[in-house]
């Protein structure tokens, strides 16, 4: 690696910060049961706790997003979650409201065709915005699994209408320098239509919302094959970028660790976003969140190999020679362009992160870190006795 | 429709028979949560009731497909069984161990590295033999979630050989008259490798097992764009296909109601079956099971809505002219070859049938005399106040 | 079928007018080569013949859609057209521009990196546009086959900015009354990013061409699963849906017949368009076109199968009792919305349209008609002795 | 690296060897039409100059897969073939019939209704294997593009069984030492059916055929999502996997440079062909065959890029640690498990293959060897001028 490479990799890791999602602490399945873990998160202080020994092994990852339903459970929560901030050091981050949950949304939220629950769901929308004021947020994440599972069953464009007017007053609510992020996926939990299932739906309703919504790509809500990397250059282009939801996946929205799959594409989708910076000139406004739910895998783990794995691969998408590119690409010299990319993706780069990592006073093998330091049996002990768990998800 | 397609209707109704799952009646969600119904059962009596009313208003459904960890409780569960099958006319139908909801499965069933764990897998196995042998069935049901979710994770050989062994040993219990049904699945709950993908690695192992083993074939469980009635014709053929787990989709297993999204896959699929015998001239073998848990829509009223499609898209499947389609075929007349297809499923076969419900002593419309017998709303009243459900299946 | 039922088809099929395609009258093939038929047609002369025969036993295809390099073979041509079009009873259709099978498209045409290449493709679209007003046709189709094989060989928001200055000139170049139509597609023939992949993308550029410009939906260019109906609603919602390319697929674009695969599918689409207009009380102003190249099935049967196949489908569509969806979609009774979608497809529909074209002096079964006629034969015997074959692949 | 991985890769490298396809350095295209190049080889002479060269700068190419169609123009290209083989050092590879692109296999060839067909299809492959034998070759690599465009249009257990018939007649032909590889294909140019759609297909034919009979995996010809390494993982256990056809995709059978889409795929293939061969301590017999046809990228340059990265990933997949894997594999230690994976492949293994390559008296960088040998513009000049082009769109 060259001096400047080595350089460009530093550079790009001190502007790299990661949100870390508190439900990626907490015990959660598949629709057919929970693998529950004895280490697993149950209430928001082990939660802000957990993500702040991954931020302490990695030192990236200085907020948590927060879920309203399973994290704020009152008055007090948004004092508690401030208290809890101080303490650890770890910040508020993205707000994410809960509208699929409840029974009342079974047959949608914001696309209901009962008015009366589509003002529950954007009351609920305005309260989380009053949260994430409270504790000091800026990006309320959107994500609805409104849709409909049987053909004929509801009236498309009506729900359309429907969802551009709640995005719209949740707009109205926001404060200046807050964002609402609107979140797309084709399926899953409904099977016929979703009612914001890719990007152009969301990318419509953000703009009837208003120029504070912007979309949030999550890597998992694509179809088979689709090119993500194409709709953030575009989104990008747009302006219309807001975030990610990272994870990866093989069929659906599997919410496997981010690279464990198809770690060239994650690698693409970063430079793209590096590329337009460089070309630019100015930094990409995206908050880059993780949305992972690990049931296998042991969840601080887990959690530590995904922020080493971006760390990684977005070092990788810094290092791409973006003159040569440029000029390979202007004269169709596919080969020559496409190695500039491969060159970069092939470079061991794990070396020079962990001089990085020492020279910010990190461990340099965070994951190693994390073992040495006992926190996963002192938890293990003391969360485990408390013999939570039980029911399955499924009949 | 000519009086040969009526009678060939006829026939075809009079030998179609359709299993319910018990499943299918109790309260079913996606990892994102449940939507509970107040007239959910939650009791195998309940279960046999709901079945039972099914059948009286269809005429078709005799069997009730059991659930070994849901509906059996205990010693006195078999017992419970035979009297409940007196009591309500419905006979047990096939057997379904469960092999992935205990948390020591959470690594695979017979195919996990442990060798207790297989050995408890192979033994509930056993035991589900034995209930389907004091409660009279025929058939075994397996399906395995058993796979990993990340690469390099298991040795997909080893638990190839742990599969055949496990399924060996199943075989070897069995009575004359019994099978094994081996299903296949391609992903969920395991997201990088199942360990039985596809109907070749379940015929395989079926093929391991011995020759009382057939594969089971899920309608929802295949990739994208597979044609799943070639895969039926090519069973058929080899005389390995030994039943139908149905339901529609739209995407990945998402248990839709059967024929609810793509009405002529089913209809292809009926029409091999009934080629098939029309030119071998004996019935094919083979078990038809609904296996759908409706979340939204109200569970008997779907599965009544399941049964009469059956019956349509099966009674379209009798009307083919099948001398007319072997012409067409062998001098690749192309578009009337299409057409005999065509012709038959253009065809509005509901009107026989309503002809054929009345002379067999059926109502002509399942679905209006069911709702006429205020069965739901009874149910609704004596289930709902008892005050179940509770519990989100996500985090 | 009631009264009304039997009007609202009657009106329907008044109204149904859909568009032949000039090439799929000629041999094309698969990349893995042609299947040549005596019968294809080889000359202007031969396609609109072929397309008056279609339109004598059909009555509904009064105009051909033509494509400018395959058709337009110099100045004289579009008077030639002119002249077809009196004496065959067939208007030109919509003009398409090619703009992906001279060899200086082989990065791209609007989207090359190259101006002088992308200045080219700009001339043609222009003289598509002129050679639109003098056959005064409405609509300039543009299908864009520009994208890249590899990751990093192009700079995809460059050739964005391209495409939107490309897009802008021919919008300019329109008079009052014409429009154009830009087509999306996922993949093929460039396999690692398509410059205009889908509906979003395609929607961005028609509103950055002009107010003139809309979105073309081909049936065949979505990805696996995707909900075409949701699209073709939001379409219709925002007024910025063109027209249609039919085709049928089962893995990518195919190609094949209009409903052979899927007809559900196609009646649901139908349906969305029905219901808008219902709702709204104005047609929508949509170009109904046909886009399948049939490799092995007789040319002009295929196509007459592919407009009866419509008719049948969207007379279906206009008996959907749309009150009765209105409400039971309303109070979310989904087994009776989704009842009232499956009750109209369920209805065989082909008396009523027999009865409507023996009304209009059509004959009541259009492949009976054409086969009666010998004009099959009689081509087969002209076009095959002169022994065509070979060129290259795609018409 | 250790000195122990070194060893490992060097091993691995020495091992190693790929067949090229004569037809990957000729003129081909999509169905849109063909790109020219005027290095394109067109004769076969040309073809075994072409794979010397890329063997000259790479080492590990010593055989080239020849299409009879395209390679054969008589009795006397097999006694060229041996001459070629002779002058260049490229021995005759693998020997392709074609059965797709005469005119009467339009409906299909050992699968077609026709027995005189099925027969000359039957001959074709006889020849071919008379072929084989003549040059000294190994393996029949059968691909048949048979199937079906429409439902109903053909009965798919016949042509089941006229396939069974035909390929046991083949294997019938075969010397001891020879080979029949059954490939398969789930689509295209079959767009309902294809005969032998996926691996069980293509294992239950070639177990009917006979001993000599295995399956050959086209890594393009697989289902979206569909696990390929679980397939090669099984056929390995089964002793049936005959050889690849190396390529990369990303939606359908793209035919791109292997790697250039999925690179972590392809090492995860070749992982479980080295652990295999690791555990049972014995060489897998598979033939590692190239099928791709570049439309873009300059032929030749694109064929050693092609090499390079299979020896890059071959050289990573050999120095996973398989004691550590099975360690973890077996405790599911999951994140270890995987981690030997992600360590294998993040390692840079540039270096030390350019080191062996030197070491074997090869140049180090080939694509640098290739450019500089003045090959390319010498080939450009001499065929380019004699103005080729037109002619079929494939091959």
């Amino acid at each position: 690696m060259t001096s400047q490479q080595t350089e460009q990799v530093w550079k790009a890791l001190d502007s790299f910060r990661i949100e870390l999602p508190s439900w990626g602490f907490a015990d959660t399945g598949t629709r057919f049961g929970k693998f529950h873990q004895p280490a697993a998160a149950a209430t928001i202080e082990e939660k802000f706790s957990d993500a702040a020994e991954v931020n302490r092994v990695t030192g990236v990852c200085p907020t948590l997003a927060l879920h309203v339903l399973w994290d704020f459970k009152g008055e007090r929560s948004a004092a508690e979650v401030t208290e809890l901030a101080a303490r650890t050091g770890i910040r508020a981050g993205s707000i994410n409201p809960n509208l699929f949950q409840d029974q009342i949304y079974k047959f949608g939220s914001l696309g209901n065709p009962d008015p009366k629950i589509r003002e529950t769901a954007s009351q609920h929308i305005l309260e989380s915005i009053a949260i994430a004021t409270t504790v000091n947020s800026r990006d309320i994440s959107l994500w609805f699994a409104d849709g409909s599972n049987y053909p004929g069953t509801q009236n498309i464009r009506h729900r359309k209408a429907w969802f551009e007017d709640g995005l719209r007053s949740a707009h109205a609510a926001l404060k200046n320098d807050q964002r609402l992020l609107v979140e797309y996926k084709p399926f899953e939990p409904a099977f016929y239509h979703t009612d914001i299932a890719d990007w152009g739906m969301a990318l419509e309703l953000a703009r009837a919302a208003g120029p504070q919504a912007k979309v949030l790509v999550d890597t998992g809500h694509h179809y088979s094959a689709q090119n993500i990397e194409q709709i953030v250059a575009w989104l990008l282009d747009s302006n219309m970028l807001g975030g990610f939801h990272f994870n990866d996946r093989r069929y659906a929205d599997d919410d496997l660790t981010l690279g464990s799959i198809d770690p060239y594409q994650v690698f693409r989708i970063f430079h793209e976003i590096v590329l337009f910076e460089f070309e630019t000139g100015k930094p990409a406004d995206i908050a880059y969140m993780v949305d992972q739910s690990h049931n296998l895998k042991p969840k601080i783990e887990a959690m530590i190999q995904t922020v080493t794995t971006a760390q990684e691969l977005f070092a990788k998408a810094a290092i791409v020679d973006h003159e040569k590119l440029a000029a390979t690409q202007m004269t169709c010299a596919l080969v020559d362009a496409e190695t500039c990319l491969k060159d970069a993706f092939a470079t061991d780069v794990r070396p020079v992160i962990e001089e990085w990592r020492i020279a910010r006073g990190l461990p340099p093998q965070p994951m190693a870190a994390f073992r040495e330091s006992g926190y996963q049996q002192r938890i293990e002990a003391e969360r485990g006795s408390k013999g939570r768990g039980g029911g399955s998800s499924y009949a």
